[in-house]
Order: C-alpha cells, then structure tokens, then sequence
C-alpha cells in the first residue's frame, strides 16, 4: 500500500508528505478518514518518527490534515484548501482591494446563480431561504450578518454542482466580511432586496433572472464600496 | 519594532508566524525583503530559536517566505499565494475537473482579456507577441509548449492592473498542463490561432475583439477536452 520514500533532493519530511498526499489523491485515505498512528505511517513509509511528524505539520498547514487532540490524525473534508488561497491578506489598500475582488465577483458570481438556478435541488432552495431570512433578521436587529451571508454565497456556489467552484468560496469569505467591515455594516435593504430576488429566481428555475438578481446584488455593492473614502 | 509574542491558545509557532505576517502586512518586511537572522529574530519575537525556525517553516510552507541556501530567509515575491490554492490535486476525474475549470475560465478570461486590452502597454504587447511566436515554434516541433502558454496568460492577467487578478494565475496554471495533458497534446492550429487574435486585439486596443478572441481559444480548449474519453 505505500511505497517506500526515496530521498532525491527534496527534504525528506517533504517526500514523506508528497507520499501521504498521493495517498489521498488515490483515494486510500479519504477526506474525513482517521490515519494509522505515527509508527506505523513511520514503518510504511521507511522513514523515522521524527520526519512523520514534521511531514504532518506540513499538511496540516497546508489544510490537508487536521489534528483531533486526543483523537489522532484526520484527512480535511475540503482538503487542501487554503484558507486565504490568493494571499489576499498581503495586498495593501483595502478600497482598491475591495473594487478589485467585486470585479472579480461580477465575473463569477452571476454565472453561478445562473449554474444554481439550474440545478439547486427543492430542498437547497429551502436552505437558501431560510438564510436569507437569518440575514434579514440580524440587519434588522442591527447585528453583524457576515457569517451568514457567506453561508448563503457558499451554498449558492455548491448548487453548482461543478467540482471546482465550491473551492473558489475562500475567495468570496474574504471578500464578504471586508466588504461589511469597509462599509461600517450599514443597514442595507439592497442586500436584504436583492438576495431576496437571487432565491426567488433560483426557486423559479429561471437561470437569466438569478444572472439578472445577483448582477443587481454586485451593483449594490460597488456603490457602497466606491462611497468610502479612498483612503481606507 | 516587533511586539513580544504571548502564548494565548495557539502554539507559539504559529503565534510567532502570525507576528512576521503582521511585519509582512504593514510594510516593514517588502517582497523580495531578507529577514534579519534567526538569533536576532528570536531575540525581538520573545521567543527561543527553535520557535523562530518552525514559525519560518510554516511560513515556507504557506508561500510566505523562502530560504536562498548560505543566503538568509527571504519574503516571496507572490507573498502568500500558495501552490495549488483551491486543492485542484484533491479532485478526481481530470476529464469532469477539465471541463469545470473550463467553466470557470470561461467566466473570468475573456472579461481579462477585455481588461488587458484597455491597460497594457506597447511594451507589455511585445512580450506577448513574443510568446505567441515562441508557443508557435514549439508546436511545431512538437514539443511541450505548457510553459510558455502559462507564461502568456499570466502576462495578460497582470495587464489588467487588478491587484488580484495575477494571483488568480495558480488556477490557470494548473488549467494549462492539465488540459496539454490530457488531450496528449495535439498539434492544433487553433490554439497558434486564437493566441494570435488575442494579442492582436490588445495591440488594437479593442476590449470587445479581446474578449471574443479569448472566448473562442475556450471553445477551441473546450472541444478538445469534450473529445476524450470519458474514464479519463
């Protein structure tokens, strides 16, 4: 089942990764599943102790592993996916960065509200709305709605039903809470209106009204974020 | 300069690498910047040596930082951006995975191409023609042309002057060999073709005939993956 690790030029905890990695590729471990012990993964792998734990570290930063204190090593459910993917945290000037990243969301988003419109099943539809009225109420309630709308952006994006766009969500999580954090959280009845009109197009099965709602939603958007002052 | 680490609920590795993030973040360490040497870092962090050497890891590990061998600890020039940024290795059935990288291409290159052509320069024109011309004469050596093809679309995303456009380049580049690959890289007249007219637009300045070029080298691309087998 494993194959031995070799050492080339790579450092060897480097090689023991690349080894469970292919592991996981393959499908012997899959995402969710519990890996055997350090000692074993050490005696498989023909390695020592020391370089599976560094290898482990390696993965675990790179979201492929998590620990359970106590309960061993498991395989991410989303594996390898970064948790700031594009290194957004490193780009200066949260204004421009804030127009920057709605550029990109008017090239990706309305196009998977137009995917979901034509595959969310009834019951996600269910799901969509039920988070539309948390939004509602915590805007109304004055509280911070973040969370939630990148739940509704993120379950919209997995009606999909194409296998690389729910891994493109890291990238619309960074940009909803900047987005609510440069705006000061204004009470907006746009986005309470325009998620309102993205489910009811979903729901409607009507692929060019869900394009047309969440085009609407990003228009609402920029404008907040051309608002701030340009120094931010 | 540094603000001493305090142990809180993480491990004082990742607590000191969230610290040199920080200095990273707020400009006192520059991409392409040397870090000061692992004793005087340990020194201003608080923190023992060996605490600095796994923060520099996990940082290497992440895109952050690399070690130039006899030469120090430097800052990444693409700061952060990590490898495989959506876990594209984690998905199986590279025809399905092709065609929905496709998708996604085709909702966020031609609008790049458009961008391009409003913002590059006559300098940056020539490089791409010069690309063009090299990709043409490895496809007709019949060599492996992936390189200079990643090379190409990573010039017209960093003309576009969004700032994080050019860190959207992972995701191509991932696209590009592994679309070489599994078409077993024909020779195709389309691909010289398509790049043509997309360099040829951006010279022109005209954003529409940009985005129509880019449009039709993805239904070239889209076709050619449409026409392997589906156990691929």
């Amino acid at each position: 089942m494993f194959r031995e690790v070799k050492q080339n030029n790579k450092p060897l905890p480097v090689l023991a990764a690349d080894e469970i990695t292919k592991l996981i590729v393959d499908g012997v471990f899959k995402p969710g599943d519990r890996l055997p012990n350090e000692y074993e993964l050490a005696q498989r792998l023909g390695v020592g102790r020391s370089t599976v734990r560094e290898a482990i570290k390696l993965l675990v930063s790179q979201n492929v592993l998590e620990i359970h204190r106590g309960n061993g090593t498991f395989v991410c459910e989303q594996t390898g996916v970064a948790a700031d993917p594009l290194g957004l945290k490193f780009i200066p000037g949260k204004k421009k960065l804030g127009l920057d990243l709605c550029e990109i969301r008017f090239m990706i988003e309305p196009k998977i509200a137009m995917l979901a419109a034509q595959n969310a099943t009834p019951e996600e539809v269910d799901q969509m709305q039920a988070l539309c009225d948390e939004i509602r109420d915590q805007i109304y309630a004055g509280e911070n709605y973040g969370e939630k709308d990148r739940e509704l952006h993120t379950l919209i994006a997995t009606c999909t039903r194409n296998s690389v766009i729910p891994n493109l969500i890291p990238i619309l999580n960074e940009a909803i809470p900047l987005f609510i954090d440069i705006t000061r959280q204004q009470v907006k009845m746009e986005t309470i209106q325009t998620h309102q009109a993205v489910v009811d197009a979903i729901r409607a099965r009507d692929p060019q009204a869900a394009y047309d709602a969440m085009w609407q939603h990003l228009v609402d958007n920029k404008r907040s974020i051309e608002a701030i002052p340009d120094d931010v």
